[in-house]
């Protein structure tokens, strides 16, 4: 990508102290861009202030919550793209609390396309989606035309709020844009508790030299992106105007199963060890099976295509908690 | 069905002042049901006390939100069948209040089901859902398989409730179901304004001998069911093990133009009549097409098919609403 790329564009991204918005502030603040961040700073979501201390003084931050609608209108004005990031993740938090998940996951969304609707209708938007919008998977590798059935109440609010984006764009022109993450790791991932994902949280109980809980044979298939190509996947769609009203998966065209990701994050850090347990019922039921994307659409559209393989992503993820951990855990 | 079929049986119905809900209420009571009605008389919705007049004094009737969680907790308890309809059911009401809508079609359902999860995992839900789930038809007749992308915020938050109830039904065990209805029509609908469906509206117009608006040149397709035989499906989904986990299409097997709707209204009122006018374009945004209904699934496996034709439908609502009329407009 061109270093100018972002040169002078005034950004926004909500949820920008978490995982992926922190990530991708870094990477537009080298870009050129004016960067303005948004941040619950809810408890049990990812935000830290030292996810973007590398831009810190050249990053806006406002602690709040996006629903708060005076603040919103102001924020998305005169903005040329919004990141659309904030959220809860989790899906056991989710079937715990689903009303607290659907604020986070559709009010906020409702409360920024109305801000945008009214104030600032040529803004591109991009949202993250998820694997979890298609539920129990029926025939892999899973295009986006595949069946809509999410088994867990966070599954179904991230759809409402991909589909809410979709209707802002046909009935007002917001140019909007949808990418369906899978599992994505790296460097700034929240490491308080194994609700956001597993390849993280191996990481920590690994550098803790702790067991690390292998459901059942670990044979189900995951589908892991390293965290830079989720950002480039966001500044590709971003850029594209093709990308309008589209909703892309992203993927990394190889599947592996929990077992081995646990099997390569212990040799990478050398310490942590295996152990098989019976799969809990909480999760056995919101189970999706075996996970592959396929990511031809964007490929073909927006010429993105991953260019982390899982062993380099996690010898960074490590080395980045190794020399941070006492800002993560 | 056999008069017996609702013998001592406890039935909570929400949104029972309502179209629907008081429709089902009366035959409910015929059929032997002990009756518990709520329903929050939100202005802009449909409830009305003079719906359920026939069985005034054979109903219990509680007028609250249900998303009050010691009410709803406390109403749960101890019954055999929900009929959860309350909603907000306007396309465009849903555009012009994103935020309430989602209260009303999205927060009330957890409400109801986390309720059902605590205290009364064995009841039988039965869902009101929409054909406005499937947005802009692309394949007629419509099955339930047919992609699910609306294009208004309503259809969104209708299809977000529906899932909820499957996910409760496959975590948590309870026995939901979902009807997805078409153009419903009948007695007991309001009449203060086209937003919650044009049939009736149609015929207050006709019965004011008022101009009745057809917007472009009428060609649309419509699937009307009269109410008596939504009822009949409701009832039958109750009953039925079958039902359990899964979502019917309900459909008329006619399809029907807008302007022959009208047509057939003016004739049979014999008064109003049809003036052409360009389509709005807040309607033409969120017009979905044609549409028609693929019912077999439900005719198949619950025996239902709908058995009053539009013109017998017509008829009898016009009857109502001509001997009832104080009571509506």
């Amino acid at each position: 990508m061109d270093k100018n790329s972002f040169s002078g564009k005034e950004v926004l991204i909500t949820g920008g102290l978490g995982f992926i918005g922190s990530n991708l502030a870094i990477r537009l603040v080298e870009l050129g861009a004016e960067c303005q961040v948004v941040d619950s700073l809810h408890p049990e979501h990812g935000g830290n202030w030292f996810n973007i201390e590398p831009v810190r003084d050249r990053v806006k931050v406002v602690i709040r919550d996006v629903r708060d609608e005076e603040l919103i209108s102001n924020l998305v004005r005169g903005k040329d793209f919004i990141f659309n990031l904030a959220g809860q993740v989790s899906h056991i938090s989710s079937m715990d609390n689903p009303c607290q998940d659907l604020e986070s996951n559709c009010l906020s969304h409702l409360s920024l396309l109305e801000a945008c609707k009214k104030y600032n209708r040529g803004v591109k938007v991009l949202y993250a989606g998820t694997r979890g919008q298609y539920g129990k998977i029926k025939t892999r590798p899973v295009t986006e035309e595949h069946a809509l059935e999410p088994v867990d109440v966070n599954g179904v609010n991230k759809l409402a709020g991909e589909m809410y984006h979709m209707v802002y764009h046909q009935v007002y022109g917001i140019p909007t844009c949808s990418l369906r993450l899978t599992n994505t790791y790296g460097p700034r991932h929240q490491m308080k508790n194994s609700r956001q994902g597993i390849v993280n949280w191996f990481i920590r109980l690994a550098l803790e030299d702790k067991e690390l809980l292998c459901f059942g044979e670990g044979s189900q298939l995951r589908d892991c992106n390293y965290v830079d190509d989720v950002v480039e996947a966001f500044l590709l769609a971003a850029l594209s105007e093709r990308s309008t009203g589209k909703i892309y998966n992203l993927g990394s065209g190889v599947a592996v199963s929990v077992r081995e990701i646990i099997e390569k994050v212990v040799a990478l850090v050398g310490s942590g060890k295996m152990v098989k347990a019976s799969f809990p019922e909480e999760l056995s039921r919101i189970e999706i099976g075996d996970y592959q994307a396929e990511f031809s659409l964007i490929q073909k559209e927006l010429g993105w295509r991953p260019s982390v393989d899982i062993e380099q992503g996690l010898a960074h993820t490590i080395d980045y908690y190794r020399n941070n951990q006492e800002h993560y855990f």
